[in-house]
């Protein structure tokens, strides 16, 4: 085993404070990771506040990691010592289910297990996440950096969760050039999948509740911008879209949304993990046709696809580097909706708990 | 003009009584049709109650009509006199919109001319539907009746909205053989949908709150039931389905039912065309990729296509015929849930009327 450090919190309200634990000796298949950036997901905030009632604690959150390989185990084939890689949401899944097989590995049917507040099989065991020095994991679900996005590491970060989760649905759906496309929320996902779907030469309209984002959504690439708090300026582009995507991470409801869409249109949320607050209108949904879907993660081919399609494109994550000491005010930043896109954690900063 | 007789209702809280009006005369391109059968639909209910806050009075509902042409305009070239013609939902649609053009005419986006309850275009007045004696319906909205059909088409006419309702999803969402389907509520248009789904070579359940329905149920082709009051045999069958059809003809909560279906599966609604009784929960959709969707009855191809379909594999509603002089009762059978299966109206008892 080796000495580890991280944060963690150790009951839903408790603050997050530095935590000494053990990772695992690398064995054959595994990587060793020297972690350099770490990305605050809003999933990590529902986590430790233990939104979902399935939180384990001690819980060390973190699942939009990048750093360096210090160490490969003897059958590791696809990574070396030095190389830049990136860890996103799960570090392992059963290998053997249909989705599995199918490379769905994020809807494995036994359960994929999470980068942290996973339990380890078979000794059930808690797993910790990427606000940590260093971590453990097996060859396949580490990912290659692109070379080209070697100079801004801290915008790569994000792309290992928020970038996937929105990548993901665009391809599901088979979004692409001359579709008309809008994101719903400008915040950690919604401003990666602005960077994304302009990218796939789609038309993206940012439909957002402050109306202070409408410049920052312009110079990510938005063709539009809509108020969602205006009714009117909403129905003035009802069945407009082909595809939706709301990155709203609490519940909202999306009635306002199905109207915008075209018939045959889709409407895919990637952020509110809960039900939603108001029961869908079938009349307005089978009137066109349309579908409201739901999106989880990605698959570790669409985590490399979308690490790489960020390559080309020179595409990186907005980011706000903070010091882990100031990881309590951050996570009420999050809570508050005040980030300004995503905070990101520089793991050098780290060094102060070992002292 | 031609002198017509059906039963309307004047308003939202009257009953439906003898209703002399005038049908145009056939044009060009028009079909007249005496109406020997006429399906008595859960919307015909629902638009003479004004349920959907868009009644047109005095109401002439039905849109499940076969009968035989009676007259053919200059221009007709797919129907003659003494043929089985059928007519649905839809009367007209402007040709000329994307939807059109695609021939998905009940998706027309300057808005399908409904059977009845349809104002024409340009002068607004209202259409009357089939309970009456007889119609005017331009060639194009004419459907031909399979001849291995013509002995019992009484059963055919419910094909002309539930038969289409449920064969276009099934279709649309690429259902086939080797898959399994739930249909959930084994009504008017359940009943139809589990022998089309039969048919075309899917294994299907039936998702029934009346207990005493499986054996009609397996009689049906179905090859298991499942009680939906029962919470853990529903959940038994959780991730199971690829495509569950909810007949269901009111709100009600879909969350149950999303639970059933399989990774990337859907959830179509044709029934409730209204707001759903609670809040979809997207940690269920999310997890499995899975989709909410509505779709609302079908284009004239998948008309004719259902009826081909359905005359290749012999099959008709069950239906019990009624006569015209007791729709009111039939209305509130229908409300109470206690038809079996399809209400058929008897056009030939509307004689009594004309006296």
């Amino acid at each position: 085993m080796s000495a580890a450090i991280g944060y963690a919190a150790k009951s839903a309200k408790a603050k997050l404070v530095p935590f000494h634990f053990e990772r695992r000796e690398p064995g054959a298949h595994d990587v060793a990771i020297h972690i350099e950036y770490c990305g605050v997901c809003h999933s990590d905030v529902h986590q430790v506040r233990d939104d979902w009632s399935n939180s384990l604690y001690p819980c060390v959150p973190g699942h939009e990691i990048v750093g360096r390989v210090t160490a490969v185990g003897d059958k590791v084939t696809q990574h070396k010592v030095g190389d830049l890689v990136g860890v996103g949401c799960m570090v392992d899944s059963c290998q053997h289910c249909a989705s599995c097989a199918e490379g769905e590995e994020q809807y494995c049917e036994n359960g994929m297990l999470a980068t942290y507040n996973g339990p380890f099989k078979p000794d059930g065991s808690n797993t910790y996440g990427g606000y940590s020095d260093h971590m453990v994991v097996t060859e396949k679900f580490v990912l290659r950096v692109p070379t080209s996005l070697g100079h801004r590491l801290q915008g790569v970060a994000p792309l290992l969760c928020a970038g996937v989760t929105t990548y993901s649905p665009l391809k599901h759906w088979k979004v692409g050039p001359g579709q008309k496309v809008a994101v719903v929320g400008l915040g950690g996902l919604g401003h990666v999948a602005v960077k994304i779907a302009v990218a796939m030469g789609t038309e993206v309209t940012v439909i957002t509740s402050s109306l202070d984002k409408e410049g920052r959504a312009r110079e990510l690439g938005a063709h539009d911008v809509i108020y969602s708090k205006d009714p009117a300026a909403m129905l003035k582009h009802a069945e407009k879209f082909d595809f939706i995507l709301s990155t709203i991470p609490v519940a909202h409801d999306v009635n306002p949304y199905v109207e915008l869409l075209k018939r045959d249109g889709h409407l895919v949320l990637v952020g509110a993990l809960e039900p939603l607050a108001s029961g869908t209108n079938n009349m307005l949904v089978a009137s066109k046709r349309r579908s409201v879907a739901g999106s989880f993660i990605g698959s570790l081919a669409e985590t490399q696809e979308v690490l790489d399609f960020c390559g080309k494109h020179g595409i990186t994550s907005d980011v706000e580097l903070i010091d882990i000491k100031n990881i309590n005010q951050a996570f009420g930043d999050v809570e508050k909706g005040k980030v300004p896109f995503r905070y990101v954690i520089d793991m050098a900063t780290l060094a102060a708990a070992k002292k």
